[in-house]
């Protein structure tokens, strides 16, 4: 089929998605250059209703980069965060009280039926509603509060890249901007992501894994939604079984999975997220794991590695998803199969 | 090794396992027998602190007792509820305001460092905080101002399974007293265990999965914290690539990697979570995956089944995952592993 959305008849398979990867830093640099004063005004809006509550509604990637969003609303600043199950509203008809709380809906596409539904009776329940897209006529935008535009432009591959660091960087702006910040710390990254861009490394570790049907990726803090969202890349691209763990819940039980067929990838950031890695590589060590490491070269040891920039710690995650995107794309286009239109799926997925 | 905990030289693979999931009915009978008038003393401090906002701190098996007790929360008691990333305190030492927060940390050894950590940073922040453990004279139940005994007796076996199911009771009971009731929902419960201990369609579905590697589990609402902790069941004891997705999210994204390698295990319960994986279940079948259902026989069509029985539906999960206990331990044993002490596991997980 030939639609504005699809791929045309001369359609090199992944190359909607290798584009899309590759415009990521022009992205960064457009919403640094265009959103600063909408969303200064948003956290403005934000603090007069002084929440006290933050919950985040989002459904595949969209809710890793809501992962994401916990990590800094609670980290940064200490207000409770957590993740909601949409189908407790939309199946159950639950009416929690929703006074002082924060209700944050994202979804690229913004037209999913159940978050629609779950945002509105959220604001029935007495939740100031933000809705986060990359869509602003789309019906959760509309439904919403207030709305926080990802500027990503048009993604037209299925597998989303660039609307996840988007949606991130749009996030974490408007955290900043709610602390009291500019978003100074972001300035120099779209550079930090050119390099990771163009890197070599990717290549000799797609090339390592062209025969691997199962894998386990992990990270802790800021990097854990960098794990599952990698994870969820190698799944839809490559239909690899590839599991994402917090390394502490890798301990709990996964670990036991874990073999010479199942290599490991583990996101190892400068930083307190990849310091807290450390005692999850030691018992990887010990179980005799394959180890491949994506962050900072001093915790690789002799293992594969996948070099990250040093860059402040609440930003890593925009930059150490660039390197595994390019990997899932690459073991696809190995695999002969096309990421920018995975068997089964479509751009904008229906569930209510 | 031969201790008191672990598998003598007489050792038969998987009979501790074996032994602990029949357990489970006179687990519930001891639990409904003692535990009232302690949980009915809990529920009203609980009222008389009138909490605003529940966090759940849990990890492993317990995370997915953590995730029921979610969907009660947020369902039957009309409360936002969040589970914790217990990294946020322990590594980033973060300091949210907890005031009108009740924290609940569940773990059944009561020993894992990191809830230790969190749940006394919680109190300080101003939390009540309750520990549900299967050891009231650990340092997490110690360390709590509440604490809720699960009476699961002594678990052997390094896959949890009456701990889990005994967790889930208790917290029902607790869920059940907060709001006014008596926990007569639950007096049949033990003899619909027991039919599921003995139920006769396990084995042929162990057979059938005999040489399967890489499996998805999904169930929607009360029945997602089943199939999560059938997929961690499968991984730790038959060290399968068991993946667990909410019906919804499994239609993005993941869906893709369903094939007909990849067998599919629906949690289709009588009731609404059931009649929610009516939309998935045909997908699954546009894809061609290979499904089998457990749960409601109408629901199954032609697929293989594992039949449930009616119940209500905040008990069905306490039942559910009896025959997928069964299912992980037969195929266990059917590889000539032994799901009693699976490799690189011991009993408690120290994680920090």
């Amino acid at each position: 089929m030939t639609t504005a959305a699809g791929p045309t008849t001369a359609h090199l398979p992944g190359s909607l998605m290798a584009a899309e990867i590759a415009e990521q830093p022009a992205v960064f640099d457009r919403i640094l250059l265009e959103s600063p004063s909408s969303v200064s005004s948003l956290a403005a809006q934000i603090r007069r209703a002084a929440p006290r509550f933050v919950i985040i509604a989002a459904r595949g990637t969209s809710d890793h980069a809501a992962l994401y969003f916990k990590y800094l609303v609670e980290i940064g600043l200490g207000l409770p965060c957590g993740l909601a199950s949409p189908s407790t509203t939309t199946a159950y008809g639950a009416t929690p009280n929703l006074k002082d709380v924060l209700w944050v809906a994202v979804s690229q596409s913004g037209g999913s039926p159940d978050l629609l539904h779950s945002t509105r009776a959220a604001a029935k329940a007495g939740a100031l509603t933000l809705a986060v897209t990359n869509a602003p006529n789309s019906p959760l935008a509309q439904a919403a509060q207030l709305h926080l535009d990802i500027r990503a432009g048009t993604e037209r591959a299925v597998a989303a890249t660039k609307t996840y660091t988007a949606t991130l960087l749009s996030l974490w702006l408007l955290f900043d901007a709610w602390r009291g910040g500019k978003g100074s710390d972001a300035l120099g990254l779209s550079e930090l992501a050119e390099g990771l861009v163009t890197s070599e490394d990717v290549g000799a570790v797609a090339a390592r894994f062209r025969f691997v049907d199962k894998i386990v990726v992990t990270g802790r803090g800021y990097a854990y939604p960098t794990a599952r969202e990698a994870a969820l890349k190698l799944m839809e691209t490559s239909y690899l079984a590839a599991h994402a763990f917090s390394g502490a819940d890798l301990l709990h039980g996964p670990l036991a999975m874990v073999d010479e067929d199942r290599p490991v990838v583990a996101v190892v950031p400068h930083g307190v997220a990849g310091a807290a890695m450390a005692p999850v590589l030691e018992r990887l060590g010990e179980r005799g794991a394959d180890l491949t490491v994506v962050g900072d070269p001093a915790m690789a040891g002799s293992n594969p590695l996948i070099a990250l920039p040093k860059a402040p710690e609440e930003l890593s995650p925009l930059l150490e998803i660039i390197p595994l995107q390019r990997l899932a794309h690459a073991m696809a286009v190995a695999r002969h199969y096309d990421p920018d239109a995975p068997r089964g799926l479509s751009k904008m997925t229906q569930t209510t």
